[in-house]
């Protein structure tokens, strides 16, 4: 359950604001359903407007060079350590329909792991950071 | 500071178990400086060993397909998150030496900010999971 | 589901120890309703008085000039950040019984959405602290 | 250290995209002062574009009725959950300088504590959520 | 709902690499039952190996002198902070098993409240780590 | 550096309120030696009766049969994971203090790191908690 109303469709094509941006979703994602992060946020005009518009920038964004399935996997890693069970579910359908393989997700898994271990080693033992590790001393 | 002794060279050469480690790091990684994160795990050698011998394997494997930078983003997005200075350190550096553009660094920690904040929003806002994004209903 | 029991009223009725903590919850709240958090702390008696008689106090305070909605306020971020589901329902139930409308709300989602971000940014970038937020600085 | 160079005003009046943003900030706050975030976030300019005018919004905003030490604290509340240094010192900052008083900051610090403490005791114990704080009951 | 499949025992019976790890695990807990943690982890057969292999090895690890219960508060104790929901029941259950008292739970319980109020207002107010608590000082 | 003052003897002596608590320390612990936590929380009176006060019965308490370290160690495993530095340091000298052998250190940074392991891989699988970990399955 949330705590705010999931909207409706027929809730939104009452509201103009909201329905705009919804209109948007579909448009960019070429696919009708919607999803209820958006449903959610509807209650919050200006936020949803706020947010979907910038996601939909930085997840769009070519230039960089970040693949849109490796950027899934970046926000899937980061929805994993803040323990975000939505965003989780959200982002690991997305990379799956951006062509994760079974292999990828079993790299990406043990990645993670690993990660969170030596994250907790370095911090139990507080683990000072050597200066080669500095941006002055990579040349930045 | 740790809450350890960091190892020194003359140290480790003293212990044949952690010398033998080291002498695998330096070979692998085809370097001769040693971070301190094995210097303070030198105190612990067996959780060395065991830990070594791990990020080896998850680091260097080729068959899922994730190339080795993309490895060191998803390590760093889970550091970022679970607020780990020193991996931050330590992964952004190796990241910079395997790659990583400025371009793509501004486009990792735009996916990584955006995740934060709808991570933020769905957990505020208690947002269920879609029935869309169950296993079952990705043909898994 | 808990790891522990949750006590109906019949079970309280039979442990004076609990029940003096449940007709204080009901003095002070001036209502019937006992949330489950009680209902499940009242398998560890003394946790349980020691926690109900700080939250008592702390909530209640006035000295400081804190209004009990800002005070729910500052509990529902803690909340969201910490991740705790139960908290985030009860505390923002809490606050909609103390007057947060849904312009107030969509304020507090706003700034934790921004305060996720930046956090998220400034983790990843390792900011260090301005000398002019010392609070030797600020006169302190 | 930082991960990246932070900006020495020198270097920001040589790009006009990130001295536009400076400009900015020192004309909203009315001080000559730029912390280290902006000095930082300067390396990704579509980011420190994007990031500034989120926040310039979100803490500007007045219609929702939260006041801007209100702000401050949910801010600073959200920082010390995700233990962000950098943020907990510049928000705590921010907080003083917009008229925090000792006794407010003690009754936030404890109220911090509080739900702390409850946080980590309704996860521990798995409580689960009362249908009595469904938004359904709430008239939402 | 997970984001994979979980194996049933059929689908074991027919992939010799996973059942080689059930059939350890069975014979390692004297039990035939096995939790769904392996089952998702059967999809990932590298993976559930080397987290079996490793997990064996340090819960059943004696030489350290910390008995088969502490280890399982230690593993409370992490996931109760990590907030993972699963890793809380199953490691409840476990201490359980192992002999775990209700009047040791609510002790284990006033620690870990203890431990996240204090936790929350040292980093509220950043306190220093006092010279004394340095490895050095220590004798280390 | 703290978002407070951190008090010293002479100021602690003209407070008789901060004064009784810091008597009372220096009389548990039969040391002279103050640390920082409590030098901080002297700004806030009330907050540090009431932390000091709970936390010397949560440690003292004898009846429940957790040994004074086995507490330590359930506080720098809470710590941990919570990432609070300061605890970290203070809580892992008070172990030592109180007996802790390298060997058992080894054994408790070996069960922190599996924790943080399969707390990652449990989230980022979503497991469903099994029916045989529910609390009435326990006989509880």
């Amino acid at each position: 359950m949330a705590t705010v109303k999931l909207w409706s469709d027929t809730e939104v094509e009452n509201n103009s604001r909201v329905k705009a941006v919804f209109d948007d979703i579909r448009s960019v994602r070429k696919a009708d359903f919607i999803n209820n992060f958006w449903r959610g946020l509807a209650n919050q005009p200006e936020l949803l407007e706020a947010t979907w518009h910038r996601l939909k920038g930085v997840m769009a964004a070519q230039e960089g060079g970040l693949d849109p399935l490796t950027k899934e996997l970046i926000y899937m890693a980061v929805s994993i350590a803040n323990n975000c069970t939505y965003c989780i579910h959200s982002h690991t359908a997305a990379a799956r329909a951006k062509g994760l393989s079974d292999e990828q997700y079993e790299e990406f898994l043990s990645v993670v792991g690993m990660a969170f271990q030596t994250n907790g080693l370095v911090t139990g033992l507080q683990i000072p950071v050597d200066d080669e590790f500095e941006a002055s001393s990579l040349g930045q």
